[in-house]
């Protein structure tokens, strides 16, 4: 089935992004865009993000054969129960929520039986330390990986449907469960946004003033939404904690190794890692 | 005074790029390169890094007016002693390593009389997980901050020399004692390359295939030369295990926030720590 209506719930960075892609990448599809905020949604339009704009949640998935959940994690839950009254048979939703399992399970356990099974969780793993449309682009999921989280209640034509949209899109995808994406992303995103937060807290002016382009990298993610952040934080709380304690057994074992008789083996270990980082960056054929 | 015969005993990254500089900005300037390998040698002088270039420590450093010491901390007092009986009197010597209390409490226990004073701590604050000549260049260090370490036993003359050098290769300078530089640069440098093995280390096969740009860039320090790195972070031990000290409080309140009771206060750390990042990059005139 093709996708010629598609509605967009929040067109702030990802939802802007995923619209420009869309209207980019999806010829005969039109975009519609919904969000509070007027200004916002004139700029989306005025930039060639959707075609048309709305403030009005009903109007905005009434003819949607996918309607894309692109507001924070905190705010998904609601939106997605609001919308059940007022989308068609047949339609598809989906989300860009940074964690899977509340939303996956608040899914399941409200979808009115007419939608039964036509929730698929999404994760692009796409962003930036910027927020708003005003930073938004197709290119920012273009050859980026997005993340599906099925589970046995998903409907296979709507898993299908979703999985050809961000392929479409110019983006790979793959397939796990909301609880291996939400440990997975503990690891790879939510621990190293906490650390990059905990590092710049640790400095002082002085260390400030000598920092060089180490410290300003390491600390670009503390840059990101205050309010965005939290949600996710909170909404991964045990899978963040559970990282956080895998992170400080690593610490306390470099730490151990900080002894000139244990040399070699720093040596070896830093070593092993570097050679770990080259692998990582091959296999995504980025350069070193 | 003017630097007519500058002299690098070490032609790497660090050195490589600081001969290249020197060949652009100081035009009257002989600069010579020491090293052990020929083929490292050959390649700095076919990219016109230095003028000359020599296995011959004692006619690396004969007719010096300034000697920078540009081999690995770990070898950086070793390379100074072996020096002494071969440089010309009035010589000044500089390094570039990365922790200062060592090689300047060396030099000032070593050197003869005729040099007391003439060694000037120096480094320069800039670097790239790239080892080697082939990836040196002068802007490496341009508009990059070079700390000088002064001790009341340096010799003004000397101090100057070094400090109008680092300026002439357009480096901005500040002086601060070998003992505040090496704690500051554990919490701006030192700590971040350790958080950012770790990081890696605690990483999953799962999550190193779902991570995106954040832990790529969070992970790019890991990437650095083992060796190098190593006798860093054990020459300034001391100074890194308090860092991490000042680390692991902040993750245990970050931890402690995360519990939806505290989410107000979550949201306001993280705001705070945001504006710091954008504070430091203003003061840094760089872009957001």
């Amino acid at each position: 089935m093709p996708i010629s209506r598609l509605s967009i719930l929040g067109v702030g960075l990802m939802g802007g992004s995923v619209a420009l892609a869309a209207r980019k990448h999806l010829n005969s599809c039109r975009v519609v865009g919904y969000g509070h905020h007027t200004d916002t949604l004139d700029q989306a339009v005025r930039i060639g993000a959707i075609h048309e704009a709305t403030t009005d949640l009903a109007a905005a998935v009434k003819d949607a054969d996918l309607v894309i959940l692109a507001a924070p994690v905190g705010q998904l839950t609601q939106l997605l129960t609001s919308i059940f009254g007022h989308v068609k048979q047949g339609c598809v939703i989906t989300d860009v929520g940074s964690t899977k399992r509340s939303i996956v399970a608040a899914a399941e356990q409200s979808l009115p039986s007419a939608l039964r099974g036509r929730f698929v969780g999404s994760h692009p793993m796409a962003g930036s330390e910027h927020a708003g449309i005003a930073h938004a682009r197709a290119d920012l999921l273009e050859g980026a990986l997005c993340i599906l989280t099925p589970t046995p209640q998903t409907e296979p034509q709507s898993l299908d449907l979703v999985d050809r949209f961000w392929r479409a899109i110019q983006m790979h995808t793959i397939r796990i469960s909301p609880e291996a994406h939400d440990r997975a992303v503990a690891l790879a995103s939510h621990l190293p946004h906490l650390l990059s937060v905990a590092l710049l807290a640790s400095q002082t002016d002085l260390s400030l003033d000598v920092a060089g382009r180490g410290l300003i990298d390491m600390t670009r993610l503390a840059a990101g939404e205050a309010t965005v952040w939290r949600d996710i934080f909170l909404d991964n709380a045990d899978n963040l904690r559970d990282a956080l304690g895998l992170l400080r057994q690593k610490l306390d074992s470099l730490e151990a190794m900080l002894d000139p008789a244990r040399a070699e083996e720093l040596k070896d270990y830093l070593n092993s890692l570097a050679t770990a980082r080259h692998r990582m960056l091959d296999q995504r054929n980025l350069e070193p």
